[in-house]
């Protein structure tokens, strides 16, 4: 067992605080990973604050984490002690499922086992990247490339595979226009991802003050969606629409700028139920759809081509004592576009 | 110009009754076809009672048109006097659209010609199949195969076309598991189609009473989605769901029954927005999707296919005198599976 030093929420109702707690054993096929860096995630706050499900406490959030591998179990091939490596939102799945064999363990039909707030296939629960070290079992573990600024490095792990999935799940690239809704940690690596694809990159936002930021992230165009000139010159002319929002949207409006057979993707998920009239989809054989993080081997394969085009997240990095400001800053948008915890202020 | 003997409403709140008017004069690129038979499509009541959208009155309905060409202009090329032919729910578009230039009329961008209720590209109004003749330009007219009941055939040119379309779209066939939802007249034909492309075919009914028509319909299995322990049985099991129901109705539950990667399939429009949670796509990589009717090539197709398999509606044929009460039929649901009229008896 080791000692590990983490910041946990102790009850829905309390900030983090310092919590020391035990990681197992390292066994035959697991990989001990000392931690440098964890992204700090909406889905974070959601779950300490219970707004999702009733939580594990003390529940110790994070699951954007790279680090260096200080122990490898007997059995392990794919790693050895000193190698960078990355964690993201599973920690485990059946590995026999129809799902988990075809590389997409984010589908497992058991259901995965995420990395913090859920119990693992040992009945323990699991903790997460707001702490020193942890054990995970080496297929749910990926290589982190050493070129790539590691703690910007982080946020690849989750906000970069949700964005990154659907895209190539549905093949957006050249010759598709793109647009991508809500400049946050989602929206921003969806603009990265979409450009380095080829796409032709629209982010559509309802504040004008965002349009320099999108630029600088590489979009080609901008539109204010509260402009009614704006909207209609973008009526029926985007095969894809990523829409990483997470609060309640006008989903009939974005439809409307579909072309036929465009693909509206949800990566956030608004508390309420989206409100879909069938006129909506019927008439230009539209799809809105929904998708989750990645596969392991996929997150391997952005990893990569991230090292290849140089892509990383805009961070802003902070101590770990700096942790309820920054999710106060978060929930008001006030971040670019996603804070990272140096866990060395452990 | 050809008197044409028809049924109108002359108000949306008056029942049908005769009333003769012009076709206009057959156009070198024009087919007249005397029309033998026409089906009673539920959207015929939706329009003459203006529950859609205001319509164009006097208004005569139909738009499932089989009949024999009893005029052709200078200039068509592609029949003959004589020859059997069909109109379904569209009689022109651009013609230069992306969509219409891909065999897709029903997705044109400026919006196609519908076969009554709408105004033609020469400004005056289309008037439907519930009528002795109709003229229409040779690009929106189909060939009929003569070894066919002309009747039964009639249910193709909207309810065939309606549900093979996506099926061929979506490309649901062997290895695939698709469940259709309302056995009426789009529903019947799904599992029709569904059974013929090899699909293992599941109709889901809130009522138990239709197990014995789902299965003569061709049906592999039936489950009533009202009996808990069959609804369990059935979770995430499907890969399309082919959902037929105007009214409206629970889509979560119809969602919940889909595979990962599974794409619900919307043919009928309820009038109330769906309710779509977020969590009921995202976790699946699941899919909500329209369909409407389809392309003049793939209506040809689809009629070739009904040819070589000897596929057709299961009908009842009425005379226009008896459509008051066929309506009151089918609002109740209680026909196996499309009224069609005699158009014999004008």
């Amino acid at each position: 067992m080791t000692q590990t030093k983490g910041y946990a929420a102790q009850s829905p109702t309390s900030d983090l605080t310092p919590w020391t707690f035990e990681r197992r054993e390292v066994g035959p096929h697991d990989v001990q990973i000392d931690i440098l860096f964890c992204g700090v995630c909406h889905s974070d706050l959601h779950q300490i604050r219970n707004e999702w499900f009733p939580g594990i406490f003390p529940m110790v959030p994070g699951h954007e984490i790279v680090g260096r591998i200080s122990r490898v179990g007997d059995h392990v091939k794919k790693f050895q002690v000193g190698q960078l490596a990355g964690v993201g939102c599973m920690v485990d799945s059946c590995q026999v499922c129809e799902n988990c064999r075809a590389g997409e363990e984010q589908y497992c039909v058991e259901g995965n086992t995420q990395t913090y707030n859920n119990l693992g296939r040992d009945g323990q629960p699991t903790y997460g990247g707001y702490s020193t070290t942890i054990v995970v079992r080496e297929e749910f573990v990926v290589s982190v490339p050493e070129n790539l600024d590691l703690a910007a490095v982080a946020p690849l792990l989750c906000a970069g595979i949700t964005t990154y999935s659907p895209l190539k799940y549905w093949g957006v690239g050249q010759g598709h226009k793109l647009a991508v809704v809500g400049l946050g940690g989602l929206g921003h690596m969806g603009v990265k991802w979409g450009v380095a694809f080829g796409a032709d990159v629209t982010v559509l936002s309802t504040s004008p003050s965002k349009e320099a930021d999108a630029k600088a992230l590489g979009a080609h165009h901008f539109v204010v969606t509260k402009d009614e000139e704006q909207l209609k010159a973008v009526q029926g002319s985007f095969d894809y629409i990523l829409d990483t929002v997470a609060a309640d949207h006008d989903l009939p409006m974005y439809l409307s700028l579909l072309k036929t057979n465009g693909t509206h993707i949800l990566v956030g998920a608004p508390p309420k139920p989206l409100e879909v009239p069938a006129f909506a989809l019927i008439p230009g054989r539209k799809s809105v759809s929904g998708s989750t993080i990645g596969g392991i081997q996929e997150t391997q394969e952005m990893l990569d081509f991230a090292a290849e085009h140089n892509i990383v997240s805009d961070i802003e990095l902070i101590n770990i004592q700096d942790i309820t400001q920054a999710y106060e800053r978060m929930v008001k948008g006030d971040v670019r576009y996603r804070f990272v915890i140096d866990t060395a202020s452990l």
